[in-house]
């Protein structure tokens, strides 16, 4: 079997939205394949524009650059869930744009990304919306009147937009400061967060990686250890999960999916990230193909490689200073360094990331 | 231990001259490092310009270009051989030129190679020098009058510049025919080529990934498998003399050497190229680094890491038309494609490569 007649050609080019380092990293993945990559990033600093063919700078909202930059490229992704609909929209009527709209409508606002979650059969942490300060009373007892969390519908990303409230009045205060719409969730009794990193293909074909392990640090990932520690029969749930996202959104592409594993053994949908994952970065050392590898096949309508895993790894996050240990890492015999060509270490900011690989273990 | 004081941090810049496909894939093993990459090329198509930070094009005899070159980047590297002499010079002037002018000395001409492997101990095949028709006469005579490959002494590349000669006349013919000061050399009763890809770190340390076995056609690269077959006192051999060559030129990066194996288990060294060579491209996928970033690590002065090799491989070069075979190799679960983004797919240009990984057989 080839790869189909519609696949691009190397030579081809595929444009980006966003200029950070998942857009560096599936530059990095997509030269070996032949094809060129054009990033659109809005941001002066742009650490995906060293290793792409092409930058364009320009607003998510600039509808005549967006026209120029389409007119540039064979098919568009994302590198970051948050694209306004208007620009996915605009492009999707000039580009196939993959994962696709559908995927960003979802994973945009937490309440439609939670009932969508539900309505294919799948388990999520108790909800109810909160788009004021009123409604959040409503729905903390609509939660049972139990401590939970108050998060903002969109926009919020590595714990940002988030507070633990006690009670009704926590809650409508927290929905109040951050003067938007709101979601409170409800504490579930929480064992450890895994995630998948898959990726379905033009064709349908659906590929996951194995699940991984994660532990943050003040919102942020911190780490992910693959293989994750999981009963065979909760592992294949997890794969069982990614695919049934996957066929419902009619993805095509790598998408994240964080699960919560409670103390009952049950898998549930924290959320979903329809892109390249940061828990997936460990596939860039210790699988036959990495997610960035995978995303680039997909988008660009090749066959999937099989996402198979050759070592045990242990993913750590760099934030901020933290890279400033680069020279203990560059002599570590086992590690592999990822970083992300920033000038300015701050505090919080994703520096780089470091790979350290174990022999095979077999273990689930 | 850590990466000595004097490694270039992150955000330093890597001067490479030549904008081929080696340097392509050093541009692209120097981003996960924090690396910067400024190419200098005369070509007006540098499939390393793509993935690097800057091009400066220009030519290796343009001193201004070239002394704006080393003020703009911290070391200097090369990816082919035939740097001339002066620009070599003028840049070890300026900034550290690695692995340095006296490995480009050796290599530039066939005569000087051979007479240095000999004087530090090491085989290689019967030779003559033959500067113009007359001398290839007497050097033929030298060789025992038996049949001989005439090859100029400098400047040739896959298997451009040779000619198999039977007799004197087709001897002075040859060179000749050339027009170039030549090499004789004696035909040894060859069993298979073989190539050690190793490098030397600033620190003195020697990594060398284990011997590949290589074929070629119509005088290009074709094949090459990792790991060669060969008895353990073999690839014990090879790797001696990879290490003997690598100290007594006091190198720093990778070196590519191509040694003959001759029906009584003698290695000779048919040539050495001091830069990351075709027949280490296998290390890409089958080994836990790569040649490209080992050749980074030391020109930068970090420590190597562990020439380690996890995966059988086979290495095909993608020749001219070859590449048209994308969509086949693309669907190949097992294959590894790396494609160097020329536009023009010309007869005897190296287009791609394709590793396919089997399981590590443990094998010599």
């Amino acid at each position: 079997m080839a790869a189909a007649p519609h696949a691009l050609p190397p030579g081809a080019t595929i444009g980006i939205l966003g200029g950070g380092q998942l857009g560096r990293m599936l530059a990095l993945a997509a030269a070996p394949l032949g094809l060129h990559v054009h990033i659109y990033a809005p941001d002066a600093e742009s650490p995906a524009a060293e290793t792409a063919a092409k930058l364009t700078r320009g607003g998510y909202d600039d509808e005549a650059m967006l026209r120029a930059f389409a007119a540039e490229v064979d098919v568009v992704t994302y590198e970051f869930e948050n694209v306004p609909a208007a620009c996915a929209a605009l492009l999707a009527g000039l580009k196939p744009v993959r994962p696709g709209v559908k995927a960003l409508e979802v994973a945009q606002d937490r309440v439609t990304e939670k009932s969508a979650m539900r309505a294919i059969g799948l388990g999520t942490a108790p909800f109810a919306k909160a788009d004021d300060a009123e409604e959040a009373r409503t729905a903390f007892a609509a939660l049972g009147g139990k401590p939970a969390i108050v998060k903002t519908r969109r926009l919020g990303y590595d714990g940002k937009g988030q507070a633990r409230v006690s009670d009704a009045d926590e809650a409508a205060a927290a929905v109040a400061r951050f003067g938007a719409p709101c979601i409170l969730e409800g504490l579930v009794s929480f064992e450890r967060e895994i995630s998948v990193v898959a990726a379905r293909g033009i064709d349908g074909r659906i590929e996951a990686f194995e699940p991984a392990e994660n532990t943050h640090e003040g919102g942020i990932l911190h780490r992910s250890v693959a293989p994750a520690r999981l009963k065979p029969q909760i592992a294949a749930e997890a794969w069982r999960i990614a695919g049934v996202i996957l066929e419902a959104l009619e993805y095509v592409g790598v998408i994240g999916v964080e699960l919560f594993l409670d103390k009952d053994g049950a898998l549930l949908v924290n959320e979903i990230a329809p892109r390249v994952h940061n828990s997936g970065h460990w596939t860039m050392d210790a699988c036959a193909v990495s997610q960035f590898e995978q995303h680039i096949r997909a988008v660009a309508g090749w066959p999937l490689k099989p996402a198979v895993r050759f070592a045990d790894c242990e993913m750590e996050n760099l934030i901020g200073d933290d890279v400033t240990r680069w020279r203990e890492i560059a002599a570590e015999p086992n590690a592999c360094l990822h970083l992300y060509g920033k000038s300015e270490a701050r505090p919080g900011r994703k520096m780089g990331h470091v790979n350290r690989l174990f022999p095979f273990s077999g273990r689930r």
